[in-house]
């Protein structure tokens, strides 16, 4: 957890769970892409400027995935860590891990595309003005 | 504010919000419930014990309303107040209010009964034991 | 039933669903903004559409409200019912209904405006472009 | 798609999407859960009934991914397809396909076990049960 590059708190609620009690799956990527949004705020100030900034539709999904390791219920503090980034040239891919207390309870990656328009259609643009802003 | 019985905050985030850009409606429903567990889990340890404590299968919707005053927006930070529970024989009502800042954005209300099963079926229960775990 | 403006069927799936296994109360609105969308979607071709022809940012709530008759569990239909639209001059009040058979699940009401930007502020517009359009 | 085990539609809603447009990518693994709680429906009656069954606390996710393939707007009606279950000894993967018209719009996985309770914790139980109600 040292060199984690972003840290996110997240209070889980009723809402958020499931008939079997716990957080439903789906959730876990929307913790995720709330913790990659949560970094682009702190960082540039938010994905609506930093597109904006930079040309782009949105910082939009290629690959989504993640291991459930414990389950997670109402009531649990989740921390996300955005552990590391890894930079290509059309893509980029962000690695999560999600713990409750000292306990692992997910872990995920999002492989993310910089949308832009070209020829009336999204298309995955050259992520360097983004990896410029963001530092990586 | 002063007399809040209860108050949370909330990051919104991009997933929250719809094509308009604006937290889906809906979602301020969310974050009244939202306001609603945490109070619980404050008070008495959180909704599932306390229902198993009172022998309740949910603290269950009878009518929910909501106005909203003003647009909220990826990034903000919503403050969300408990502002009194009136309470009747087999039903209670929450009052909510929202905040962004100075900036009212939604008052609201949640009339709840405490289901229990009698012959089978959902029924509201006595909310006398209920209204004794809350101290109202 | 027979007067109804617009009907839509829903299936209830798992993950609409709380720890209490029934449908998550702020989900009934999304239901009725499901019949409401679906509705511009028949009418007018749908509500971006719409916007772009009336200049609108969108056809956003002032206020909402349901009550809830009957619980609805995973596996359920619901018909959902759009009964009305009563015209104001720059909002417009659609009542719905739900079902689950024969059975009545909810009724509610969405207040309505249509949002344009005047002065680089989101304010309700005069809605007799929209009346017409919707041939209400 | 002539040889998928179950076909579900599903029509996108305002509500679904992102302030980008788009739907939100976590809800495209609602729709996998969606076609698989569907499945349940159709071949055992359900995912509650089902459990009951078998005794299981609830078929959850030990992994998931998705690749987006094309991008998924309001108005679209997607198709999910499952096209295969592989069966293990304490989990079983499912495939899923989605499409709106002709244009393949996502391809993903679930990988799940059946949790049964054991020494008081969650734990993947032996599948064979499981495997004998859906006939794979």
């Amino acid at each position: 957890m040292t060199d984690s590059i972003f840290t996110l708190g997240y209070d889980v609620t009723f809402g958020d769970c499931d008939p079997a009690g716990l957080v439903f799956y789906p959730n876990m990527f929307a913790l995720q892409d709330r913790a990659f949004q949560a970094y682009l705020t702190e960082k540039v100030g938010g994905h609506a400027g930093l597109c904006e900034a930079i040309g782009s539709k949105g910082l939009g999904l290629i690959k989504a995935e993640c291991n459930y390791l414990s389950p997670i219920i109402d009531g649990d503090q989740v921390i996300i860590d955005i552990s590391e980034i890894e930079w290509g040239n059309r893509s980029f891919v962000l690695k999560y891990s999600g713990r409750v207390g000292e306990r692992a309870v997910f872990e995920g990656k999002e492989k993310r595309t910089m949308f832009v328009v070209q020829d009336g259609r999204l298309r995955a643009g050259d992520i360097q003005i983004l990896r410029a802003k963001l530092g990586g």
